[in-house]
């Protein structure tokens, strides 16, 4: 809302820039944290556990690694106690929530940051079934949040040079840009992450915020590569899963049969995980409410029990099959040898145990593995098993108390699912030369299987393509990702959309809701309108600021006050009490942060040493206007603004917090007899609807402008109303 | 702005599924007949010219070759004189307007579609520098908008089931689905077709659209597929330019410098083109204003003769290069062969003319010699003189009047320079080892040159990624993009900006102009409003139709009619002639094309018939509405409507034309007798200006929610002025 001269302009253009490179770099060095940290953990778990198991001693393997599981896990649960439950799960509802315009306590702070970071790193090698993305996301826009409005409550400080990005609108696009980063970061897919952010994070989006978003991805993904690889000559992008071509062909056209029908599955199972999952959710958030928070940590503690003892004990019950057995039909000179990632097991040399590879195994080699060109690593019955376990396991984990995400997770789901309808066409068309490749199957189902539960479409198939790092199996993918998102929808909303309406976050889906869509604005309005005057008194601005909690005020126009108002002219509900003059108007919005502003500094005046701006309060002939000249009217109402109080003084002050009313020092005399004129400081450009406006109308309005509270004017320009977001719900 | 119930909203929905369906489809089929014709004519053009060649007789091959092309290319421009001059160039400056709210007459109409399709395919054969992209996403458009709303004029052919189609929000997005599905058809990049549609061409976009017009640019690109190679199994997907990886490293992150110079010779460079080509258009628009229109058709057979003489002389002169020396380095083995794409012109067996490989082939064939990874294919002078050629070839081409785009021609420019900065840094730098790979250079360069014209970001990238079947290079792409865009910048807007200015298009870019920042929406307000009174005088609304051009029309609510008010009421500039009645408040906005309907269907009513609804007429108090339950009040104002015109009508009715006024037969005692009631058919929920607005609150609104007319009224809820985007340029 604040328009600076050029100069400013160009130089607060300048600084986004900065604070995105920065944003970059930081998302970018946070993952190569939770990446590094990870791995330097698994390997460790691995290996020891490994060592007891080639002797032999089956069962102190297994214990081991439950107990290196459990240690982990516990501290990533134990993490978040004092941080809050808010930085468990994944994030993602809490940044859609915010970024859709709602305030969620905590959910953004540089706290829940750290917590959320450890929490992520300890959690992922607590041997669950989950992935670092969706944190990673939550993480990217705390950062993103954080590197924009660099301030301290505890300490005080608040440098002079952030705060022109002190406002929503900012706020709301570095918040963006860190979640996008997040995503690329994460999956190394920097126009994945644009496309995340533009499809699924944000409710508004600037073709601005697309160029400087992809800025900070680019950044993010490069950090993350730069710091993994070193400087050195690259013979390889860090991509996570490569994926090359065939020898044979690349699929035939009768395969996107085949595809389509992985579509199906991931969709209808999608749906199933959603359902499931909110039902779970709905349960845990019953059975855990009057309970300590100590058994939540037990719950994770029971779980990872749980956990080690399906995947280990899968593990052990699979025959050895022998290594030389396998087919590599890649033609990729780079793709990293397969064999070093099979697990051996209780095996003997050259052999190896296909269930281990999978489930005692990261879950990014069981992937790779999973995508590997290699086509008879895995057994018909392996596959069966280990989709079915991953299923189970994936659905009672979500919602643990701590950091998690459910990317990985379901793209092993979907791969394991995929590779298993590919090696049963297989079978069945074993008459066919070349015979059909399982790993493409795989690719497509963890597309499909990511399409079912978060509904994500373009943004998701662009993920898959920077992360096989070729388009040319992009349309099977593309076609299974419609197509499980056409059947999900049938059933149920996405996961996201589920957990914030548990959460109850009021938000505003693009698409209204059906059931309001033959409504007029006056069905849904709250009519308890609280209005103040132009030049309002002292004490009724305190009485009103005391006695509610919004955010906006209509302000409105009186040309004559007699004295005679009371201080409780507040109209209750459906506007019985209306004590209006007949001649009050609705003149601006003036913002609670802004009255307070106004109480801090005591930018009070006598009743009478503020006339009114002779030039508007008049008739209302439009022959007035064209000589009409004093500058951003945007920022400044009709009237000169208080000398104590200017532009730059406001705008900082925007950005700071204030103590309570009550601890202000105000005077008693100061209360009784000064008016605050609100003329210069209120908002002369905001929307109003007219009584006549229809549901649809004010739903577009408030989702494409982005507005808070818009006030609702009759014929004669008086407020009836006032709508805010929860009325649209 | 209609709303159906719940089984019809469906239906729509569904409806406009299977409209993408065949958007994708004609789209499809449109990129093969241009592929397709285009190849069968260059294959005949060269074997007959070559012919001659290999006989020794340099110049009857050059007189085969100069005869076609003059055939082809004189007849490309004979087709736009019928079809008109909106047919020819690239057609991206129109869409781009269309969608952001210009009408442009004829400019997406059946006739230019099929003018351009054939002058598209001839210009392409006719050996001028020139692609078929821009073109394609003209045709992608008007097909998109033609089968949104399949009708004709002339067979007066309305089919009913397209009716709901019919307004300005789906024709919009058809549109921008249309031109979407021309990039990925074109390109066959199904996500960067998506971006591009986000990106460059339209101003209006929501998730619904991403997700729609991504299924058309599948169907659109895969159409193209299938009839280019048929139902059998695929070796390879049909990508424009594949690149593969290297056998010996990606590239050297040192290596980046070498990017980002090349990012800013693409920006400075394509900044020199929008200069060259504004002034040359400007030059060309003053010099044929008064010439007959075959003086354009005699300025394309000279740009013909200057281009095939350059181009066929320029590989006369260059000697000749052994087959054998090549050395390629890539290891991608389903890449075409190289050899098959150099040209023997004049040269032995075994022997080949680098310069006539670049200049005496198809564009296509030239950029994927430039982009192949066989490091010596052309000498250092062959890369100067071609780079010159082609920039100053592209630089008078573009213009002429035939259908002609750019992407192609600044690919080649930007890889001819690339491939020669990269073979330059090798020969500087020939100690190191691996050598420098220059393929890779050519490819930046083409995505700098490409951003420098036309300041495409993410669209431009994926693009290039989607080509080049490839996520390796993206870094380096992205790299050369960003710094192409700022550099650009720097100098000028890009090409579609300047072409739009040149043809007077009121665009409106996301940002407001810096020149009316300041400025209060009753400073550039229009105050010569014209409103209806909600219950009008026959003689006076034929009377406003006839004596302006507005397309909206604020409907004012007045009490009490004393049959005085003169027909003449119509306030001119700065309002001096105000005579509003006191008691005038606003209260809903009517369309022209509504108008003309009510007129058409003689809804009219005698004076009286016609009560006000004491619901709505008496005071304003909030007490009332919550009981209020009318439905669709979007779509009816607070008056029964009359039963000879129902929603049903009025909604098919907007789809169709109706004779003007005169020809209607309305009588006299009609038009001086009786009254039309517009209460139940103006938009009550149409948004409103406060007359503090400021310009760039009011610019806001017009960009994110589309408007075309934005009522002002003051503290009175009276009707002062009105804004159009004209008055916000």
């Amino acid at each position: 809302l604040k328009k600076t001269s050029r100069a400013n302009h160009i130089l607060k253009t300048f600084g986004k820039w900065v604070i995105c490179f920065f944003i970059g770099v930081l998302v970018g060095v946070a993952a190569y944290i939770v990446k590094q940290s990870v791995e330097f953990v698994n390997e460790f778990k691995f290996k020891s556990s490994e060592k007891y198991i080639e002797d032999g001693h089956k069962f102190i393997g297994f214990l081991v690694y439950y107990a290196i599981n459990v240690l982990f896990g516990v501290l990533a649960s134990l993490v978040i106690i004092p941080v809050g439950q808010i930085a468990s799960g994944s994030g993602i509802p809490e940044v859609k929530g915010y970024l859709n315009g709602i305030r969620i306590p905590q959910s953004l702070n540089v706290k829940t940051l750290f917590g959320k970071l450890i929490s992520l790193v300890f959690a992922f090698s607590s041997g669950l079934i989950l992935g670092p993305e969706g944190p990673m996301i939550h993480i990217g826009s705390m950062l993103g949040g954080a590197i924009g409005q660099v301030k301290s409550k505890t300490l005080k400080w608040y440098p002079k040079i952030f705060w022109k990005y002190h406002n929503d609108r900012d706020r709301r696009d570095f918040i963006s840009t860190g979640a996008s980063a997040g995503v690329a970061a994460a999956f190394g897919a920097p126009i994945g992450g644009v496309l995340f952010g533009f499809e699924e994070a944000s409710s508004f989006w600037s073709k601005q915020l697309t160029w400087r978003t992809f800025f900070a991805c680019l950044i993010a993904t490069f950090t993350t590569n730069i710091i993994l690889q070193g400087f050195q000559m690259q013979l390889h992008d860090y991509g996570v899963l490569t994926f090359g071509f065939s020898t044979q062909y690349l699929y035939r056209y009768a395969e996107l049969v085949g595809f389509a029908f992985i579509g199906v599955l991931g969709g209808l199972m999608g749906a199933f995980f959603v359902y499931l999952n909110a039902r779970l959710s709905k349960w845990r958030s019953n059975f855990f409410a009057k309970k300590k928070i100590y058994y939540r940590v037990l719950e994770v503690f029971i779980l990872i029990t749980i956990s080690s003892s399906v995947l280990y004990g899968a593990s052990s019950f699979t025959k050895c099959r022998d290594t030389n057995a396998i087919i590599d039909s890649s033609t990729d000179n780079v793709e990293l040898s397969n064999s070093t990632m099979l697990i051996h097991f209780a095996c003997p040399e050259n052999q190896y145990n296909d269930m281990a590879s999978l489930s005692f195994n990261t879950l990014d080699a069981a992937l790779r593995l999973l995508y590997s060109r290699s086509t008879n690593v895995f057994t018909v019955p392996t596959l069966i098993a280990f989709t079915i376990i991953s299923f189970s396991l994936t659905t009672i984990t979500s919602g643990l108390m701590l950091a998690s995400g459910l990317f990985i997770p379901m793209m092993l789901i979907g791969a394991s699912l995929g590779r298993l309808v590919g090696q049963v066409g297989e079978l069945v068309f074993h008459q066919i030369s070349p015979p059909i490749d399982p790993s493409i199957y795989a690719m497509v189902g963890s597309s499909a299987m990511m399409a079912g539960f978060s509904r994500m479409t373009i943004s998701l198939a662009i993920i898959i393509v920077e992360l096989t790092e070729g388009t040319q199996y992009m349309l099977p993918v593309i076609l299974s990702v419609m197509i499980a998102k056409w059947v999900g929808d049938i059933f149920n909303e996405s996961i996201y959309e589920h957990l914030m309406e548990q959460k109850c976050y009021p938000f505003l889906p693009t698409q209204p809701p059906k059931s309001k869509i033959k409504m007029g604005i006056t069905d849904f309005m709250k009519t308890d309108t609280v209005t103040l005057h132009d030049v309002e008194k002292v004490s009724r601005v305190i009485q009103v600021l005391q006695s509610n909690k919004h955010h906006g005020f209509p302000v409105i126009e009186r040309p004559q006050d007699d004295g005679t108002r009371s201080d409780n002219d507040v109209l209750d509900d459906y506007g019985n009490k209306l004590q209006y003059d007949e001649e009050t108007t609705y003149s601006g919005l003036i913002l609670r942060h802004q009255l307070t502003i106004l109480l801090y500094y005591k930018i009070f005046c006598p009743k009478q040493s503020m006339p009114l701006n002779p030039r508007l309060t008049g008739g209302s002939s439009a022959r007035k206007y064209p000589q009409r000249r004093w500058g951003r009217p945007t920022d400044y109402g009709h009237a000169p603004a208080d000398s104590r109080m200017n532009y730059e003084l406001m705008t900082q002050s925007l950005a700071r917090h204030f103590p309570p009313i009550d601890k202000m020092n105000i005077s008693k005399d100061e209360i009784e007899n000064l008016y605050i004129d609100l003329r210069p400081y209120m908002n002369l450009s905001s929307i109003v609807a007219n009584e006549t406006f229809s549901f649809s109308e004010t739903y577009q309005l408030f989702r494409t402008m982005g507005l808070r509270h818009l006030p609702v004017v009759n014929k004669k320009n008086e407020v009836v109303g006032i709508v805010t977001r929860k009325d649209l719900l």
